[in-house]
């Protein structure tokens, strides 16, 4: 997906939600378990049902599939190819946070750009340029390189100072000049609202994929406030305030209650 | 395994090599395409066989399956059941580069330890703490964290200096108060062998898992020399110099003879 289908997707349906599809069996409602041989599978299909006319992206974390071995493989192709087949505008994000040498990276690339056919994969930015680049090299296709994550390690590293700047920083600098604001983003974590400021500093036009929203803490509000750009440049995502708002047998309903509470919330960003 | 487990065996072996499967199918013989139904299975079984007297672990890289899809995957899961089940000795390794936040490194845990049955996963320390220690939580099992890598792109971000320390350092100091020396490694490039020796001042006891000795020009003899220990204290991967040793019939043969000839270099570091 080009950056141009993106934002008019987002423009047109007044919403930047991203919903994360981390199924995980200990969650999955009961009624879903008892009934279907792929759960994993037909949880995901209604609750993209559900939300997807409040979304413009789903986010599959791979670990929650390869947790099943190749039946969650499985069930995440089937999901990606539902996606494509149903709701042909939403950009798929594989959240795999992959990278490695420069020849491994490259087969990392096939692997999510031509086998799985998502739009977009997170890379983990720790072994520098020739670890990202390929993945810059299909067309319309994105890395989302990790900046300044959602979670509490985030200040192990992240935050250590190099120069006076911090890593994360060093990070957006130096990775949005092998790519540019229409093949890369960054993952920046709502936890970490007022951070977004300076972010927008050193990369103004890229867009940020924002998780952290909801279950971990973090304010829709704040994150616009420092992190919205004239083409809205944020992607906010929801994983378990969304998908599991309910274990019960309304959990689809609730789900789509939830993600259309948050794109109602967005509205008022778009003029 | 366990570490004395580890250890035993590369004193029994002389041997700390590990080979790293990273099947290529651009590479793979012509004559096993034609033949076999699972060429990368098959492939890599004929390598296991002709080297498992000379190593003490193999290292599947995960990217060289997942670019094949759920195909390559049932490849890569034959392949770890096919030396369980006939070298029931060697230590292998997931070369997946993996890391998220608490609950989902605690999938990806289960994916790698549970699921794929490996020893050891390699780990991308960049999201901290609780990205790393989900792997640290099963016995017997083994997080290889990324500290200096063989690549051209380590130069990016590792190099970079936060309070006169490299950050690499800080990664190498502050995950091994995470874990300990017998579930804990780092992974230390051949390529930048003198700095071993600094390394070995952070991490005294620590195995090192050397990738860079072969293609990547790394060097065994520099390598020993600074990083050493009395419990030997290395795993040497050779991949691309091993596998790919010969492109013919002979594949298989003059693999052996590679893997024998690191081996045999391997003696004079056995009193």
């Amino acid at each position: 997906m080009t950056r141009k289908e993106l934002i008019n997707q987002i423009t047109t349906k007044k919403s930047f939600l991203c919903v994360g599809l981390d199924p995980d069996m200990d969650k999955i409602p009961q009624h879903i378990k008892e009934a279907s041989t792929d759960p994993i599978f037909d949880f995901n299909k209604q609750i993209i049902d559900a939300t997807a006319s409040y979304c413009v992206s789903y986010k599959p974390n791979n670990a929650f599939y390869e947790a099943y071995g190749i039946n969650g493989l499985r069930s995440l192709e089937k999901t990606i190819h539902y996606i494509r087949s149903n709701y042909t505008d939403h950009f798929i994000i594989a959240d795999a946070k992959r990278g490695d040498i420069g020849n491994t990276s490259t087969m990392y690339a096939q692997a999510f750009f031509k086998e799985l056919n998502v739009d977009a994969i997170t890379i983990a930015p720790y072994m520098g340029k020739d670890s990202v680049e390929p993945f810059l090299k299909f067309d319309d296709k994105w890395a989302i390189v990790l900046a300044l994550t959602s979670n509490e390690g985030a200040a192990n590293f992240q935050l250590l100072k190099s120069n006076t700047k911090e890593l994360y920083k060093h990070v957006l600098k130096t990775c949005s000049e092998w790519g540019n604001s229409a093949n890369m983003m960054f993952v920046v974590g709502a936890t970490k609202a007022e951070m977004l400021k300076e972010v927008r500093e050193i990369v103004p036009e890229h867009f940020l994929l924002v998780p952290g929203v909801g279950a971990q803490g973090g304010s829709l509000e704040e994150v616009c406030k420092y992190g919205l750009t004239k083409d809205i440049g944020l992607l906010i995502n929801s994983s378990r305030g969304i998908i599991y708002a309910s274990s019960g047998i309304d959990f689809a309903e609730k789900a789509a209650k939830e993600a259309k509470n948050i794109q109602q919330q967005m509205t008022i960003y778009f003029k």
